[in-house]
């Protein structure tokens, strides 16, 4: 660390391109990022969440969620090491008894101290939140940045109003982006070969692609629209390779099933959108119909909170009802926990050797890499901010 | 780190008023310090002690107390790894031999090398010891420093001859100063009001000040004299708070017991005492005719040695049995684990915050505080020399 | 660590005549060290191994053992993370299938990526892999640097025809360079005094010596031959010390036997010789006859792994089997794990000393030190290379 960075400015230089990406070792400000779903803060809980190296409480008031750093700016101490809450709208810190409000973060009492002048002019950080589809959002930001709209930061589709979403979390052991460029690694699904996902869905599973064509990215880097990378429809854009050879000999094979092209198309991934700061849709997965919403949150250098959700296109309760029956008997057994943690393997053993800065650079990536590293440059042009370590200190 | 010190540069110019108290992360060189009780360190036992990160033996010998530091000079294992000693006076390295003298720290004999020239001629580091009201006191210095009696880095009373001391001590993982500041914090008693101590005393216990008179601290700073900060008599000085409001409603209160004015005066700590090298007294706690002393012992840079003891003053050995008795049965589980204890968490709470060293210049303070600036201040103008990287390398 | 090294320029200006051993932190490059026993690697098994801080892998095909980095070219995962080899010539990447040939390194398939032009093109770093006497050593070499013989990196004599060598393998927490200093250290013989070898040899052992020659030692430094440093037979050339006094009184004996001088000379050790990188030939120990042939190869800054064989001269199988079991029922029970443990205490002791830089100035050493000194001095002069972080990242 030089100066107010986590990374050597000499490193950066280097990556003209991708250099605020390269230094985005917390994520980039000023954006949404889920903390947790919203059945994990119930009605009146104080519930302590962390987001990009930053401690956070959360408390439910009539159905709103607040946040507000988990830090009194008084001496430093965490409020959560014994949270006092007196009145509903109000938090007490322990130890001297300054009592911030939910809604602004105001210092509007200080029980030790009852008339210091402090008191209504002094401010604890408090973070802006929103809630979709059972998630809740905080935006990490800027004291002067205006906060855009929660559409600006996810996947389109993902809120649509029809759209049926559940899931569960996961700790990773890996920073944020090894998450991110996993779920968008093309090659990777070799890692995957043997997943009881494939058996499941009667998947036809390649282990690669023997080419891809120029255009099979698309940049979206409009104003005011989720910034990103997606891909083109995979169907017929990249050649599988279902035979793996050594030495000229196939010594692994891929799991091509014999089945009609209309019923081959039912079991396909079709695409799918990473959009800034964090956040993958993969369309038709694990199954036709279905679209994968997973969030890779920082939560300090060498870990991410690894959200992963399934939508679905929900008429009506009772739709909405077995799809949710689905998650649970079927695809959370199956496809997070037989699928995506073979993800989180990869991941955790990608992270000794990019927790080492100077190692971006010494990567060997092949072409079928390039949409990471569309990603890692996109990223850099949307950016607005770094979290620094004056962020977080 | 930056050259010899445990704290940037940068940051140091930045608190002219109090900069050797920021930079003394293992304290101020050039004083005394309790390292354990007499009682720990029994006749001919060698014991090892931690001291401002350095490792130190004690030896008591015919009755007198012995310190060398706990590394041999010939190749730097720690003594202590295997204690060898021949004679009464002497301690032998078990590597190759190397043998000091406890009271001088000469070299006087390596026994693998009998005839090497050294002997005589080098010595080990050995430290000025003191005994005290059941206290074994080390002198940190400098070699060409005289060390000043030990009545200059006590407060008054504590060696006055009729005062009996009992206590015990406790680690306690947070910086020293975070002991020292906690100690002679004026809000916290808010942090107590819960304490077992209150209903045993029949304390009257408020949650804070509602305000106070600038004339409130007295700073020593007399040649010759302890160096420290004390408070002028509570008794009006203060006017208390017995309830804790919120947004304009009563939701706390202290435990203001309805007795006489003589009674209420039996009960209240009437004032404080905290000198250079971080020692506090505390005046009529936790009872009337009693004086807690305390000390906050640098270990090591995110722990310190708590030593808490209880004076009172004895006439006659039954009266000190009585305090002695009094003190195990009532004041130890009471007080020293029933509202000590909850000054340890608070130290250990206030560690994250304060040992990152930018943090120091980010408290909000309120003006109750001032007591807390003016023990940083007197600190740094008392400074005879900070603990530095080299001295514990 | 400043710059491409992981010790400071301004320390290691202040040693220039033993500069590069004090940078040689991780050990010296372009040199050849064991770093397993050939029983722990059989044929077709995948063995990963440490050696100078980097993750290495090993396997034997057709006898012949190769050796390869644990690391991906790709995207840095280690191989062994889930070891994959479809052929018996190749290993294969968990993750995207980059397959590498154990001969060469040379990157022969990417199952993900069957046509990727980096076929043929890219390698991973291979060792040059020699095996001798039962052990398997690696090249730690630059890319263009020629691997010189194994013989002019161990002591002479062991690479003999008839030298029988059996041994076993211990990872000790201090740096290699302590394991060498204590190696060759004429005066520890002092913390062997209990070693229950002693009786079981019936060996006279001294507590140290009272004087030595000034041409006790041989430097050893011609081109083509191993570098490092030799005692002259013990015999004479070094006045034993049988009593140890401490303040002019006898306070510890050694040894010493009553026997003939032909019965003495038996069970004297009769000299050592050290070689570089880190190996260590002592005569006539532990017993006449024998030779201990001891490595230390550097694991991590702070481990090493502490490889002891025994050697003995053999003209039979008979006498090779009697020599096995005389090491597993005699030395490995009495002298290894009842001498050379004491060894693995004392380094592990001068660890936390020597782990701060700065302490390698700070030592007084006596006379008799002069040898480890000729050693640091020859390291320095013979250096083909220090490892440094950019070797290991």
């Amino acid at each position: 660390m030089t100066g107010d960075s986590f990374v050597d400015e000499a490193l950066l230089k280097r990556v003209p391109r991708w250099r605020d990406y390269l230094e985005a070792k917390l994520g980039f400000r000023n954006h949404w990022y889920p903390v947790c779903f919203s059945r994990e803060a119930p009605e009146s809980e104080v519930k302590p969440v962390k987001l990009m190296g930053v401690d956070i409480l959360l408390k439910r008031i009539d159905g709103k969620v607040y946040a507000m750093r988990d830090r009194c700016i008084h001496r430093g101490v965490k409020l959560s090491e014994k949270v006092e809450c007196y009145t509903r709208s109000t938090i007490t810190c322990w130890y001297h008894g300054f009592t911030y409000r939910w809604d602004n973060g105001v210092l509007c009492d200080v029980i030790a101290s009852p008339n210091t002048p402090l008191i209504g002019r002094k401010k604890i950080q408090t973070f802006p939140v929103e809630e979709a589809k059972g998630l809740v959002f905080v935006f990490m930001g800027d004291e002067d940045y205006v906060p855009h709209p929660l559409s600006q930061d996810v996947p389109p589709t993902f809120l649509d109003d029809d759209m049926s979403v559940v899931g569960a979390a996961y700790t990773v052991g890996s920073n944020w982006r090894l998450g991110c460029e996993n779920g968008i690694d093309d090659l990777h699904i070799y890692l995957h070969r043997e997943s009881p996902l494939v058996p499941n869905t009667q998947r036809s599973l390649p282990l690669g692609h023997t080419d891809r064509p120029d255009d099979y990215f698309l940049l979206h880097e409009a104003e005011g629209e989720p910034k990103g990378v997606s891909t083109r429809t995979f169907k017929d854009a990249a050649p599988m390779a279902y035979e793996g050879s050594v030495e000229g000999r196939v010594v692994v094979h891929g799991t091509k099933m014999h089945q009609s092209p209309e019923e081959a198309a039912k079991k396909r991934t079709t695409g799918h959108f990473i959009a800034v700061p964090g956040v993958l849709r993969v369309d038709n997965f694990p199954y036709v119909g279905r679209f994968q919403f997973e969030w890779y949150v920082p939560l300090t250098e060498d870990s991410h909170l690894y959200i992963i959700t399934i939508g679905k296109r929900c008429a009506t309760d009772e739709e909405r009802a077995e799809h949710e029956h689905e998650y649970v008997h079927r695809w959370r057994p199956v496809s997070l926990e037989g699928f995506n943690n073979q993800d989180i393997m990869a991941r955790e053993a990608l992270q000794p050797f990019y927790n080492n800065d100077r190692n971006w650079l010494e990567e060997t990536l092949v072409r079928e890499d390039n949409g990471i590293v569309h990603w890692r440059e996109v990223c850099h042009r949307a950016s607005q901010g770094v979290q620094k370590p004056s962020d977080v200190s």
